[in-house]
């Protein structure tokens, strides 16, 4: 069995790793860290897991790095991952991180990623950055069993570069015209209350935040570039609406492939993603909605084709705390351990 | 007081004039008409109005047209209105439709119109095309008072054209570039049930549908060609969200105005609806949520620039079933009896 | 017009007062006072009121108590009602308190309620108590209009008192088996973030809490002992269900009059209630729901015998925001000023 | 493997099954039968179950009676487990019913049962009742392995029945006075669409239906009858609050036992339960949510005395669709075939 250790166990991240572990046939969870509640049994604090999970919450400053553990999950905000990657690495223990810290390989994009947030632009484990790896593995499926570190992609950023990705590649649309109107419910916002999400105040309610603003961008920028050979611009507005998980994500492009029809999108996409198991794609006479990947692993792609304004519209369905999040996580821990990608993720969406 | 039928009094349009004329201080319901549950007062239907309203609901066939009546209206599905408009007029009764039959002046637009949601494309009442105006008082406040009749607009139309209207009366944007990404709460499909909207579907789902199909597109683009000064395409997107009540359309444009701030699309918006009490423009610094609208007539615009990827974005929030619908019904009853535009409409969003 | 001054403007209470009297023809807010966002308008904290209140929030430091205010409702927790009691009263305006500081007219009586709540048993007022009444006003409309504070009842409690009422007054039921089964929405435990009341803890969920605790119990029991002639006691359960606004409350009773029917019953509830304009009593063969009171000042009450278990069977319901709070108090405003009981508040539920 | 049919597969209940058996180390389904949508793959009826499920739905006059099924799940509504029950047992097969079919196991009771539900009073299979055993696990855990059809629980009488057991059988409470308000989310009122379950109509919305009239009130008299040694009553009300899935039940009862308690009650709660993996107790100063269960086959029970007024307040959390429907007929399932109870059942609740 792989033994990990979940940092920032408290918050929905980490509720996600413990959740799918729990019925992972491979691995297990063997330490819980959090900053809060130290000394309380994990399931005091997730009153769903008794039965399931006896851990009592350690503290980061007791965690030991002598080799007990073989994968740590930080399901943290930025900045944590990289200040215990070193101990990680040293202890020969793989790392997957949730936050911004291993997104980026250079030194440059790491600073414009952190002035973007707020953060010092200064990378405190610089020199660890050549043995991390994006993780979203649909696209670096080939690269992440050779990684010591993976940075686990932003949930907006799975939703979005899944959508687009097979027509950027493929040269269907007009590079400069990429729109992404993404929707998420409320859990990508975290466990943490506040004002804004209050229930009184969010049932009912829908909001576009972070205009031209969200850091999730530059992700998509720089996974779309790879793919189009240079580098390129997106419109990304990120908004809530009154669910709790999901993202929705309706992708736009100008179509420059004369008549390009709606099956021969759905061809190329079903090409791209031969191979990918929690990738669906749907064809422009099908539908989709959020009921067909809700609690599970699975992106769903509507791909449409608007003759009239010449749009390609993709329409991209995830589970923020899933595929958008402790899904990939799995997934990449899988593919770090030679695991089935698969594995201890096949199950289907919660319904109704 | 201005005696006013409903017709459709059973579904959420009729409901909804119900409401608002019950609050009005110059117009009252004499008359609610309905295909259904004839002969029950409207209050064993609708529960809420016990004591409001003690109409019994009478069949259309019953309906006398002659002359007690001052206005009625249509909150009926497409075909009804074209129906008893006849009667309407030669009744010197006025006539607020909420399909989409009289919101397009010419034979052919209708034609056009009707071919989209699958109708007959000849119009039943071609010659009172002439009397009829769209009712968008924003953008028709000097036509309206003359018309016989108001093709009361969609409710994804009024979001969109309030929102896109100022930029392309200015000449802002780019008009082959226009995206329009519109997510309503579910009231907008109607009363009637439907596995797709029975609770336990509906909770946590969210979905698009009839992508670059949906026949409010056509209102759109003749109400922002007629600003633009010749034919324009949009792409609208469609989409169902868990809330009753509420529509949020974000809306995208290139923009072709060098160097145009954020503050710059502000004034302009602000100007062109000074006068227009109903719609509030918002700055990119400022916030803007489907709590400032719901239960009201308010449209709230939130102007914003994309500067790294020269995009205008303006999210625009109604309540479907008031701006969106009823309350623009009365707006224009309002301006069709020479009442003040907003008399019976000024109440503050429902909180929380 | 009254003048009114609201101290904790910005919570829901708050909030429910500004709504109300922006539409209430013979009052209106004149100050709008609270301990935070001093210096900000009102129209900033609920943006929702932009373009219908225009004032600036205040210190309660700084609230002059000079006569130029008619009324104040203190929309504040328990303490803060007693502290500003004597200005209010020696400038000549009157009180309507929301916490429970002036829902028991003894010392014993409150230093009871004090000590459930963890409150110092000492009331900081107690020679003002003889100028207070008790502030539902369908059993104390005669005593209200002479008073000079009135004790806003607790939301639980108008929702279980009008249930109860007519039923212990007329003798039907053993008083030794009062059982009030409540539900409330979420706004019920007001506007400060919660992690219980976050909205991802919240969809999906419902809870007991304060089982045997709830201080809203005493009210009931003092009322109904009044109505029964003697003291008794009542089994009160809390619960929080995932709406915003509401409350449904199930009671029973033992009948104890033989032959008892349902239509007896009815009868004599309707008798109770005649005269009381916002009380709906609905028969066994109707139905109720949470539809019917939404956003509005009314209490429907179903009554319901179940003949196998000699069970009288209340389901009461109320909005928690309207008839359970700031509704009363405008309604206890209206028969302070000798106004109509109904001025401001004949609004129909909120639909759909 | 067992083989399993599932008949009335398109239903909540039918998909419950589904989703339960794809996880289910010794189980799998073979065949889906509806009288709906027969030849649509049942991935196309419920999208979620892509790549999990490829059965076609067949007719149920096709199936086919062979012995090729180990057991079959009436997922149907009263009628149709009687009617098929018969050629089950001649082929074999086991029957696991989720009607009130096989709920009593008299002609008598079960007459009395058909009458309230306003059935035909005759059971069709009369002579198989002798091989019938009513399906709640926690009681019955003996008599249901030689059993040959098993009646599936009601999913109120499953929250009520585990909540007032313990009590009922250790003499603790009154039992002229146990009363049983049940709360439920919609989907406990199945998959078809209506007025009452249209989410505009729902959403904020919460109301008591067939007051004194529920038919799951038969059983939970009948089985807690046998657990007191004779005959009882109860009073149980049947609400719908907004959400998909969830019971809770309060429940309450005269304590007659002079000194109980919170904490004796706890442990003969726990006594009582030992050996039900299942079952959780939690203390008076524990707390309890639907969070606890949603989505699992849990039962939390939160015990507690209300010392002034003697009452037993039991809190009962189960998942409808689960515990109270799918979840206890695989566990049933599981007792059939000599395989663990909690085989394919250990999972954490959804959260969050």
């Amino acid at each position: 069995m792989i033994k990990a250790r979940v940092i920032g166990a408290g918050g929905y991240g980490g509720a996600g790793i413990l959740d799918l572990l729990i019925g992972h046939p491979e691995a297990e969870v063997v330490d819980v860290v959090d900053v809060e509640n130290v000394g309380m049994p994990i399931s005091q604090k997730f009153p769903h897991l008794k039965g399931f999970c006896n851990l009592v919450i350690t503290s980061p400053d007791e965690a030991k790095w002598d080799g007990g553990v073989d994968v740590v999950f930080t399901a943290t905000p930025d900045g944590v991952g990289m200040r215990y990657a070193k101990q990680c690495l040293e202890s020969g223990t793989k790392l997957v991180d949730f936050s911004g810290d291993f997104r980026f390989d250079t030194a440059e994009a790491y600073a414009q990623y952190a002035q973007r947030i707020g953060r010092d632009p200064g990378h405190k484990a610089l020199d660890l950055l050549q043995y991390s790896c994006y993780g979203l593995a649909e696209l670096h499926r080939q690269e992440i069993p050779s990684a010591k570190i993976v940075g686990n992609p932003g949930c907006f950023a799975v939703s979005t570069i899944l959508g687009l990705a097979p027509a950027v590649k493929a040269g269907l649309i007009d590079l400069d015209t990429l729109i992404c109107d993404a929707k998420t419910g409320v859990s990508g916002a975290g466990i943490k209350p506040s004002p804004t999400f209050h229930y009184p105040s969010r049932y009912e309610n829908m909001n576009a935040y972070k205009i031209a603003g969200h850091q999730h961008c530059m992700e998509v920028e720089r996974e779309l570039g790879l793919l189009a050979g240079h580098e390129l611009v997106v419109t990304l507005t990120t908004q809530v609406i009154p669910l709790a998980r999901g993202i929705m994500s309706t992708l736009y492009g100008r179509i420059v492939r004369d008549g390009l029809s709606a099956q021969d999108v759905f061809e190329i996409y079903e090409g791209f993603y031969r191979g990918s198991k929690f990738v669906h794609v749907v064809p422009q006479m099908g539908a989709a909605s959020n009921n067909d990947v809700r609690g599970s692993n699975f992106c769903v792609l509507w791909v449409n084709v608007d003759p009239r304004t010449h749009q390609l519209i993709v329409v991209s369905h995830i589970d923020n705390l899933v595929k958008g999040q402790a899904g990939s996580a799995v997934q990449n821990m899988n593919l770090l351990f030679g695991l089935d990608e698969g594995a201890g993720l096949m199950r289907p969406a919660f319904y109704p």
